[in-house]
């Protein structure tokens, strides 16, 4: 099995998990006022803003790993098995989230329990990175070792951020929330500066600053 | 991420939320007579058909401008994002729509509702265009300035005419579903007199007059 | 647009339709003996088999077609979106058919809904066939007139056979979804002596008898 | 039909299918408290997991198939969409047995209903390949006739497993749940030592111990 095969059904489970977000929101009873009752929907509308954004933050990652990653062995396989296990599952504690808010009672755990999913899946990513990495066995020999330590460091900064986010669920619920935004429009904020000194070839061996910009290396240097 | 990843990751997202259309069109319940009963579900009908046409519009369009992308870069990323992030969000819409002329009240509400979602994907299809097109940032460099201007203009005609739509729903909802058929139409309806003209080459450069017929250009001209 | 796109885009929406299926069966409530509920979700599993080869069979039609059409027209596109809308529709009239049979009343319109779909699928089939192969439109220009003839015939039969069926629905509902079943496993089914005389070369030209033998004239000939 | 595109069809059938396996986990009802239901909920976490490792294990073995048939004629494509069919079936047996185990009644008819659709299933992964495989049919004519033999036995091993855990099941449910787990993680389970003599050269048609090694001895062979 190529990383493209791999690449390829991984990117199928996160179309449709981002896809199926949408099934938990639902529609409001009869018998109520329409306006007023889409106004009241609004958890389940954030819920799916923020798990859309996370989603698709760990697409972009998931690809910027496999850029540097060009061979695949059966403990990849598995972990990506286990990894993408977590992606497919995220609908639930959305629709948790959603529904606590709504109800306007236990945010704190529903934030928590939300969170805690995000931080085993960074986990994942990191044991994905540092399998792969680990002496070179899976990854591109000709990637800059400086460029391998910086991008362990930086899969390392998503689940310790989430860890802490589900402290902070437990106590203030709201600012968890809030957390989870800014951190995936971290991930996929592009840098406005970033395009003043193009490059013209493929520097993707060079360091940059998180993994989407990584990523932005490549397209930028095709 | 060259653009044909991101172009089958969207791809992705348009054929499982076209799919997932019908998960909202419910079997009526026992204890009623079920030819009777089917021919009342008319407003999820429509409202399938309504939403079918929109997304399989929206695809096209879709590729028909990132026929003329080259690149992509992180901020076209964050807005593609966004972009499936409301394509995604269509059922619920779609939803709230046949709900609304299944009851009988709260119509106006319901397309405009629906009617200002599209308006969003509008926008954010020209925000799309007007930053990968600004000083040919990200299109092929091959492309004529004056076809750079005219999709500008076409791309433009979305929105607003969602925008006007979004309006007349609130005073006349039934007027605006028509709208929403007929506007989609448009963009899928084949000229038909177009072929008695082909071209032997790919002239995907010259103007045409709306997104699908630069599709159309293309593959004549392959 | 090139045909090897839509087709991608197609097989999305059959794959995703095919799997959907499986939604519209639901566990059985609590307070019931759980084998015994097992069993009589019967209607339930037929109605699976029934839509499953339903789409498989038109799965690979739709194939069996594709590789004969060497471009794409705005025409149809057109076309094929509508054929997809009634694909994507058919876990509804597939739920319909399973209720009506676990119930016991109103099997005739259950089923002369489900057949009836399936025969305006036939149609837009035909459809596709004829404005493709019209005076060479977009087939390969070296397939043989003869074979375009004969694959014309063989795209009308099923239409015809869905109309028919439909009509029988009415007055002998179980016939019918028999007659869904020995159709669909006609166009899937294996011709068993077929490979005694296999061709080294692609004779996707020369005549056959189903599309689905047409399948199967290519692929062993590869 | 070449054999990539029968794959890339089954393996958007599995993305759906293991992604659709979340909607079975229903958000907890109003009236209770939050983390107390959450934790109740834990026989949908248990079937979320196995179908998730069973779908996975099946995907691998899959492609570890494939990777030896190199052709495609109309009989295996019937045997594989009979394959799709249960497959895209699984997320039903799964919510049957979560329900069981939550409800604390009828384990065991959940527990076998489960493990005899694996049953078939295996089944059919061996009917694909001993049609596939007699005299060559459709496999790579390079392939050693010892590995041919070798394949044919591991597979026999998964429906003989399933078919004794379907008997296990209706004495001890808890028990052919725990086999369900660990029939899979075998399956998916990387041999640690195994990179210690890596080969530099594609050795895939050299003897080794389970589809899923074979799976490894290909990509590291890359």
């Amino acid at each position: 099995m190529n990383t493209s095969r791999l690449e390829a059904f991984s990117d199928g489970v996160f179309a449709i998990a981002i896809t199926l977000l949408v099934l938990e929101i639902k529609v409001p009873p009869p018998d109520t006022v329409l306006g007023a009752e889409l106004l009241q929907l609004w958890p389940s509308y954030l819920a799916y803003v923020v798990s859309f954004l996370v989603i698709g933050a760990i697409w972009i990652n998931h690809h910027a790993m496999f850029h540097h990653i060009v061979r695949v062995d059966g403990t990849l396989l598995l972990l990506n098995v286990l990894h993408l296990m977590l992606i497919a599952f995220l609908p639930f504690p959305t629709a948790v989230l959603a529904e606590a808010f709504h109800r306007g009672t236990d945010e704190p755990i529903a934030a928590a329990f939300y969170s805690s999913i995000l931080t085993v899946i960074g986990i994942f990513v990191n044991a994905m990175w540092r399998y792969a990495a680990h002496e070179y066995r899976l990854i591109d020999p000709h990637l800059a070792a400086k460029k391998v330590r910086k991008l362990r460091r930086q899969f390392l900064f998503g689940p310790i951020a989430y860890a802490i986010a589900t402290v902070v669920a437990l106590v203030l619920p709201w600012l968890a929330v809030l957390l989870f935004i800014l951190l995936n429009l971290f991930y996929l904020w592009p840098r406005w500066g970033y395009r003043s000194t193009p490059s013209p070839i493929d520097d993707s061996t060079t360091s940059s600053d998180t993994p989407a910009e990584s990523l932005r290396d490549r397209s930028e240097g095709d």
